[in-house]
């Protein structure tokens, strides 16, 4: 069976020029799906000391389980927990039969459910929202590389109450992250397994706990975009609202002491410049990365408060290469000189930045476009300004990536913690 | 304890003027490791009509497994095989403690080997070789993604018999090569199992059986230049010489039916340039992709003579991402229209571009700068002239992806059949 878009989607764009089309990226068209929601600046929350007793001070707070079943009874949160392993568990039609299903609508079949109705009444209006006005009007929307579909599967009440997505390289880490936050949220029971969503294909894994999405984007920027493009595809099709969206990765360090977590300030790239390139139909297109101030500081704040580990906040350089690409001098091929490397990488301390990765200008640019609060925060495996391999123990780099899973772990209690308040989540 | 390179390493570039680096790129420096290999345009062959008794005609092969032994036996192949689960599980520590060991330089331990002399006997010279000097010089060499370590793993014995690479997006994909290989060499037997050579990480997988070894790239150039970078370090560190290197992929046809197969003439990028561009230090580089055009007519012959699938020798495109990167309208970003997107594949399939996918130009660039011969082997899963989405039946899909290995299991066969001749492998 031919791969097809239906004519009302090849319709829908025409006519348009392409400026029309380039300054989309941005924001959405105009009158299409739900408002954009407002930039951080614009929104507004009480003082800390203004919020509803539910908040207590992070350094007591009531045990997990009470702060999340006083959030759901409070029906603040604006939606109604469905356990993970039932609801990632539950597609309408195998996904072998994607290609041959007429399913209605998206937009009609999430406007009859329930739990739509009550997200309604209740959201913050902050609803994912993609700036391609092509997927509202799609008869159906298949995620191949999550092996999802509008079609086969109930995306509302799969990811409906889905609040923070964290996302990682490795798939073994984000099952890992899961597990803990199961745990930390004190939704995990004897035998708990948390399957995975995605396990009928092998790009990408997916997992859920709660109002936790734990998802793997593989190693760079375009890994990275291909997951990013379906995810929110996938959380515009659960009408999810008030998303956070966190990278707990690893990184090289720039003058820091191994295992030091850096939250980023600004994601730039080789350049130092805090941008995000892409070629589109042959040319050149520079976007602006955009990542949320107010929770990388909320982020800072949560490393304060378990006193672990160092924790800075800095701007992370994303490259798209391990080796040669950030100027490492022990890969296959090599084409500068210890010296030139060292003085790239103190230009690169000058400006701010203090860890390299590979994905998170990708982050930080799609994410910003699509009304995602989103942050990047990475442990540092190595300093790369005294050597270039990793190749401290086993046992040492495990515990080191165990770090950012802690901070943010901590980080989404706290949330959960204001959810009486839910402007603030 | 911190990651370091050893001070001769970092001496070693000392000194040097960053335009002879960025030369060295396309050539080892002089008097470093063992010579490059030769163009294929300089390489010599004799013509079919001289190939020894061994090489029968490909439509009326010997037994896969008499033609394996009967190389073997020959030692015209200029190696000894070692069954690939032996092999592939005998590390000599645990790489748990790669970081501690103080291993004598590879160099050294390899020149002890007798599967090395045998090798320096009968090798055709075309040995692996970095462009990085450093890599010669280096005490240990961890790499790092594979979970493999020069001072925790014995890699000449390993994988110094290694003549074919195929490598693929999908962990999948690449087991179920493997073991297609064991049944088409003749080299499986009941309960026989092919261990994942990097357990250790969930990065990539790589397996091997006979001169057969199969690697995963995950998605994307930069996953695939950090998986390449290792790689040609662990065919070097094991001293393996006539390697082919062969990507076994999925991509998106211009003009041609689902499931044809596109042999790779030219891997060009996004604006159709058969260049490879990255940042290096902060600075734009580009760099020729060259494929090798004998292989590749090597392997439309092998579709001609399977006559199973259309067999297409085509360029193929390189992009970024998967969506606006090739001109996709169901992104959850879209900055142009349907019209924009059509005339760009319209223009891209008058420049000789038959298929999309995210990895050919930098495999090719690489592998062509460290002398390895390399192939592009992908199958179309859709026309992109008449739509987006992949939403074949998954059955269909299935299928579709099981031709670029039986073309290439083909190609090897035959490669093997040639061996009486070691200057054919």
């Amino acid at each position: 069976m031919e791969a097809r878009i239906t004519g009302r989607i090849l319709q829908s764009p025409r006519g348009r020029k392409k400026e029309d089309f380039l300054s989309t990226w941005q924001q959405p068209p105009a009158n299409e799906g739900p408002p954009p929601p407002p930039s951080p600046a614009a929104e507004e929350r009480p003082p800390a000391s203004h919020f509803p007793p539910v908040n207590v001070p992070s350094k007591q707070p009531l045990p997990p389980r009470v702060l999340w079943e006083l959030a759901l009874s409070s029906g603040l949160l604006g939606f109604s927990f469905t356990p993970a392993p039932h609801a990632a568990c539950s597609p309408v039609r195998s996904p072998a039969v994607a290609g041959r299903i007429q399913a209605p609508a998206p937009a009609e079949r999430m406007a009859s459910s329930g739990l739509q109705t009550k997200k309604r009444d209740n959201h913050n209006g902050h609803f994912v929202q993609p700036t391609n006005p092509n997927v509202a009007t799609m008869q159906e929307d298949v995620l191949y590389h999550f092996h999802l579909s509008t079609s086969t599967h109930d995306l509302p009440a799969m990811f409906g109450d889905v609040k923070f997505v964290c996302v990682g390289g490795s798939p073994t880490r984000m099952e890992a992250f899961t597990k803990y936050m199961a745990k930390e949220l004190g939704l995990d029971h004897p035998g708990a397994e948390y399957p995975n969503i995605c396990v009928g294909t092998d790009r990408y894994v997916m997992f859920k706990v709660g109002p936790v999405l734990s998802v793997s984007h593989g190693i760079g920027i375009p890994s990275t975009s291909v997951m990013l493009h379906e995810l929110i595809k996938l959380l515009y099709h659960a009408r999810c609202s008030d998303v956070t969206v966190i990278r707990i990765g690893t990184s090289g360090g720039i003058g820091l002491e191994p295992g030091s977590v850096v939250v980023t300030r600004q994601a730039v790239d080789a350049s130092f410049k805090p941008v995000f390139e892409q070629m589109v139909l042959g040319k050149r297109v520079v976007h602006r990365t955009h990542l949320d101030e107010r929770l990388a500081q909320e982020l800072m704040q949560c490393g304060a408060d378990l006193r672990e580990f160092p924790t800075v906040l800095g701007n992370t350089m994303c490259t798209s290469d391990f080796y040669e690409g950030q100027g490492r001098l022990d890969g296959a091929l090599c084409s500068y000189s210890e010296k030139d490397k060292q003085e790239y990488l103190e230009a690169a301390h000058a400006a701010g930045i203090r860890n390299i990765e590979m994905e998170s200008s990708v982050l930080a640019a799609m994410c910003g476009a699509c009304g995602l609060q989103v942050a990047v925060v990475c442990v540092t495996l190595l300093n790369r300004l005294e050597g270039d391999q990793v190749n401290s123990p086993h046992e040492v780099l495990v515990e080191y990536q165990e770090r950012p899973q802690r901070l943010v772990g901590h980080f989404i209690k706290k949330r959960l913690a204001a959810a009486g308040n839910p402007r603030d989540l």
